[in-house]
Formats: C-alpha cells, structure tokens, sequence
C-alpha cells in the first residue's frame, strides 16, 4: 500500500448549493416558460453552483491540457491501429496546431497545452518545437501492463503530483475551466483495464475498438486488458499503486489534474475514455470531486460508457466521437457557454413587461 | 384544390455530391483516425454540399427570422398555460434583445428578424418599437381551427408568399444560412394537427404539454387539435388549403421560408415542433427540398419527433428544450459550425508529417 495520497490531498469542497438555488429561482424569472429551456438550466445552475455567483460569468479562460505518453502494450500486443510513433508526431501537430484539439479550441476561445508526460521518443525531437512540453517528462514509454508495471511506484506519485502542479499552474495563470486532453498509441487499453476493474465488468464488455481496430487485433487488446485485470485486482484499494501497475504516467498526470481542479474549485469538462478512467480513479481519492465535473460527451468506447454511468454523469453530447485529445469536451464547451449566457443576459419577466402564466 | 404554388415554385436542386464525397476524402486525409469525428464528419461533409465547397466556409451571416402569429384557439379553447397577449409582449422583447433567441444568437453570431405576420395585437403597439415588424401583417390572429378556418386561402397563399420573400430578402442581403424561429401562445395546437395528418397519428400522440400546461388543459388540448385534424382531412392534398384551415398565417409563412430556402440552394438548421410541422408540408410541395435542412433538436414535444422521424432527420442536439423562437437551432450552430472548422482547418497526414496506419 503506498502512502495515501489523500492523506496530504486537501479535501474537495462541495460547490455552492445556496447559488444553484439562485440560479433555480433566477430561471423561473426569465421571459420563457418554466423549464422550457431543458438541461441548458440544469446546466447554469450548476455553472452558478462551481463559480459560487448568480448570474454565473462566462468562462473567459478555458484551457485543455493534452497529457501525452506512450504505451508498452501498443507495441508488445499491437492493440493499436496506429504505430507508436504517431504519438510524437501528433505532440509535434499539437505544437503547431494543427490537430482538431486546436481547432475546435479556437472556435471554443480555449487555450490548449500539451505536456509530454511519458511519450517514447528523442526529448531533443520535441525540445526543437518547444522546449517545455517535454521538460516534466516523467518517463520514456511505460511498461507493457499485460505483463509488467507500467511505472515504478515513485513514477506514479511523481506524475500523479505533476498533473496536480499542471493544474495548479493553469489556475493560477487564470484558467477558471479544466479540459483533460489525452494523446497516446494505445491509451485505451490501460484506460478499459482501469474501467473493467473499477466497474466489475468482463474486458470484452470494455474493450472497444480505439482507433479503429480490426478484430484480430480486437481479441489481442481485449486479452491485454483481461491479463491487466488480473495484475491490477490486487491493488484494487489503492489507486496509485493501480496506476503505476496497469495504467500509464499520463494517465497518472490527467488524475491528479482532475483532482487538483476540485481541490482548487475549478469546474472541469471530461472528455472521453482516458479521462473518464481518471475520473473514476479521481472519485475515489475523493468521492466529492465528480461534482465539479461534467461529462463533454459519450464516446463510441464500452469503457467510457461505463465510466459515465458509475460516475452517474450524463453526457452533454453523443456524437460518436472517438479521438479523444479534448475534442469532445470542447465540442460541449460551445453549450455550457450558452446555458450561462441565457441565465445571465435573458430579460426577466418583469423587466420586459411580459405576463407570467400566474398573472 | 388551389392552384398549386409548386407549379409557381421553381423546382428545388440538390445539393452538390461531388462535394460530399470530397469531403469525405478529405475528412479520410485528415490527422485523425478514419472517422473518428463520428456525426461532425458527416455533418461537414452535408456543409460541403449545400456549399457546393470543399473544404466549406464557415458561415458568415446565419439569420434567425422570427415567426410571429396569434392562434384563435389559445382563446376559445384555453390550450395555453400563457395568455395570448404574450405573443405581442414577447415581439417586444425580441425587438428589445432580452429573449432567448436574441442570447443565443449573440453566442452564435446569427442575426435575428422579427416578422409579425399574424399577431392579435394593435399594430400601432408594435410600431413604435420597430414599424418594419408588422409592415407585412397579414391579418391580426387566426381562426378557432377547432371550428373555423385559420384564415382564407387567399390570405394562405399571401403569407406562403410572404415568407418566400422574406427568404430572398436574407438571402439577398447576404444570410448564408437560415434559420425558423417561431413564437405565437396556441401555436402547438396547430403544429400538432398537421403532423397527426401527415403522419397519420392519432390526436393523443402528437399532442404535448407546450409551454406546460395541466392535465385538463391538455384533454381541452387534445380535442382541439382531433377537431382540426378532422376538419382539415380532405385538404391532406393541398398545403396552403391545409394551412389556411387548420394552420395560421405565421405557418404559411415559415412554409414559404424554408422551402425557398431551398430553391435558393441556402441551408436551413430547423428549430421545434413549428418548424417540423412547416417542414413536412414544405417536403409536400418538394420532397427535395429537406436536403438542404438539418435538424437543430429534438424537442419535448411529441409532435416534433413524430416529424423528424417522418423526414428522416436526426437532430443534432437532444436538451429537453421547449421555447421555439429558434433557441435549438441556435443552439446547434456552435456544434455545425466546428464540423467545417474540423474540416477546412485540420492538418493533412502529409502535412504534419503524421504516419497513416497504412504508412
């Protein structure tokens, strides 16, 4: 058992009920009919909720983090479509933003950072583009987990502390909305063996066909993720020493990054199937951080589906996105923006002089 | 039996497929995995369509034209939990900028219209906010459609013109997409007796609770919308006959918009249960024409997925929402609008020097 990291995690606060009732009895105000604008008014009350404010503001500086790293398992099973290599080359896209991350990043107005946690290539390769995504590298790769550790314990409290870091940085630069983003050749495997173990599910009911698999090389990742299962169950009660065993340093990063944001008050929009094996992971270092979160989408990944009903969070959208990176979220960020501007920025009902129904 | 409008009507064009499948080409070049965009990829490649562009832009000029109309059996038959003098008020508070529609198409940079087609208000009222408003009114309210016409054919066949002009207006005036809103207290009761005829369902199924309203105020409901759709039975042939016994002069004219949208070749994102039940009378007159429409929710209400389940449109967004105005529409701008960023933004393989799973 390692030393709890709760142990020296401050608690996770509740957000603000008092301004989610605010934001309730605000909604019954605005020129429309109760109710009438749907989950766009549990959406604000929630906003109100995670700011502590009623009007909630909109988010003025979201920022998705893309944890980057490579996976053992992608080359010692091949459970990926892609070679391993894609990893670096897709860091090197992000630096010159030309990933859909970026893309839909701007359209939303979020910054995006990319972090090289763990990926297997030449430090100097991406020190040319830019020299601090790699400069927190934990690792080169993590272990093959159908057969070995992925990381050494002390790797996964280093990088479990480096996305609390990452987290605190953002905030600190002003970042008031969190976005996990993730990039790695084969980071589903480790991410359904996480799923599987914390669901009590069989590896075929979590392992999905990532980038597009055939199935061949389906039966070969769902046999990595049941040989993971089984390495992993042990470890069960300690979700650091799981990490370190089945999961990956990335994945260690995005957890305590998650973590940190509800530990600093800072909403934050999960994206996929990584983040949402995090997030799992995240609810039980601390049962009340899922309330700062809220889930970007469903994915086309078992896993994910999973992960979204044992964390009782409802996708804000369903569009059959399978690429992980933030994308998912940042598709929902567009929505969640407009649920604050319609609670904030509608007239009242007195204010424009329309008759309410008890009128 | 009018005379047809579709033999006035130039005949509608079909989107431009070479476009879709270069799209898709593209969409397969792109630094992503085969079809990892799920829905967003077949959504940009429908936006290289209406284009007839491939990358597509992004639209510049999105225009929300509001609908505004009074319906006779909000008063005889109380099916509104809304006084019908709200319609007027509300016109008020689109010109003034504090609806929903107003919020959210700031959000999405989309203009919005207010056109009075049918309100039962004094003009003069409505005039001293904007005369442009009501400078088209065709008549003021409609008929009880329970027991009486909405209005006469002639009036019909004036307010189907009317909203053909308004779309050439837009269009004209450089909209490159459109949208319907609606906004009228009553105006469920006929949007659900049309779809109940066009798709032969019976009163009970295409009947909802609108702006909410109580039990015995939707069994009033409901009869009224099984008396219009037996009063508008032997008119199922004609569409403005239809419209003007048991529509309302705002429905004739969001008929005439959006079906000359697309003979304009402009796509159409189309909001609720109004605007579904325009729709399936617009795919009467021209079954082309819903190849240039996406749908931009799915409502609460029955009606509305009874019509999009009869076009055979899957809505882009599913939020519970029940305003109309155009708020879904809008809503699902964001979402469209990132399918042709994705599209025309993102790096090539060969770009970014990312290796295909077939390098």
């Amino acid at each position: 058992m390692t030393d709890q990291p709760s142990a020296e995690l401050p608690r996770v606060g509740l957000p603000d009920e008092a301004m989610r009732e605010a934001a309730r009895a605000r909604q019954l105000r605005l020129t429309k009919p109760a109710g009438a604008l749907g989950r766009l008014e549990c959406l604000g009350a929630w906003a109100a909720a995670v700011q502590g404010a009623c009007p909630p503001q909109l988010f003025a500086q979201p920022t998705v983090v893309v944890f980057a790293g490579d996976h053992g398992i992608a080359r010692t099973a091949a459970t990926s479509a892609y070679p391993p290599e894609v990893t670096a080359q897709m860091v090197l896209n992000f630096i010159a933003g030309g990933a859909a991350v970026n893309v839909l990043a701007r359209r939303a107005d979020a910054a995006v950072r990319v972090v090289d946690v763990s990926v297997d290539a030449d430090v100097s390769y991406l020190d040319a583009a830019d020299p601090s995504v790699a400069a927190h590298r934990i690792r080169r790769g993590s272990g093959s987990i159908d057969r070995e550790d992925a990381m050494t314990l002390d790797e996964a409290q280093r990088a479990f502390a480096l996305g609390r870091s990452i987290a605190d940085r953002e905030i600190d630069a002003g970042a008031d909305l969190l976005i996990p983003g993730d990039m790695g050749i084969g980071n589903t495997t480790p991410a359904a063996a996480l799923v599987g173990l914390l669901t009590s599910l069989d590896a075929a009911k979590v392992t999905g066909t990532g980038t597009g698999i055939d199935d061949a090389t389906w039966m070969r990742k769902c046999a990595a993720v049941r040989d993971a299962m089984r390495r992993g169950r042990p470890l069960l009660a300690d979700p650091i020493a799981l990490l370190a065993a089945i999961g990956g340093a990335d994945l260690a990063a995005m957890t305590g990054f998650i973590l940190q944001a509800a530990v600093r008050r800072t909403p934050v929009i999960l994206d996929g199937t990584i983040s949402g094996a995090c997030a799992m992971l995240a609810d039980r270092l601390d049962f009340r951080a899922r309330q700062w979160w809220v889930a970007g989408h469903q994915s086309t990944e078992p896993a994910h589906r999973a992960a979204l009903h044992h964390l009782d969070l409802e996708p804000l959208l369903d569009y059959e996105l399978r690429l992980g990176e933030g994308t998912g979220a940042l598709l929902a960020l567009p929505v969640l923006q407009a649920a604050i501007a319609t609670l904030g920025q509608m007239a009242t009902f007195d204010e424009a002089g329309v008759s309410d129904r008890d009128a």
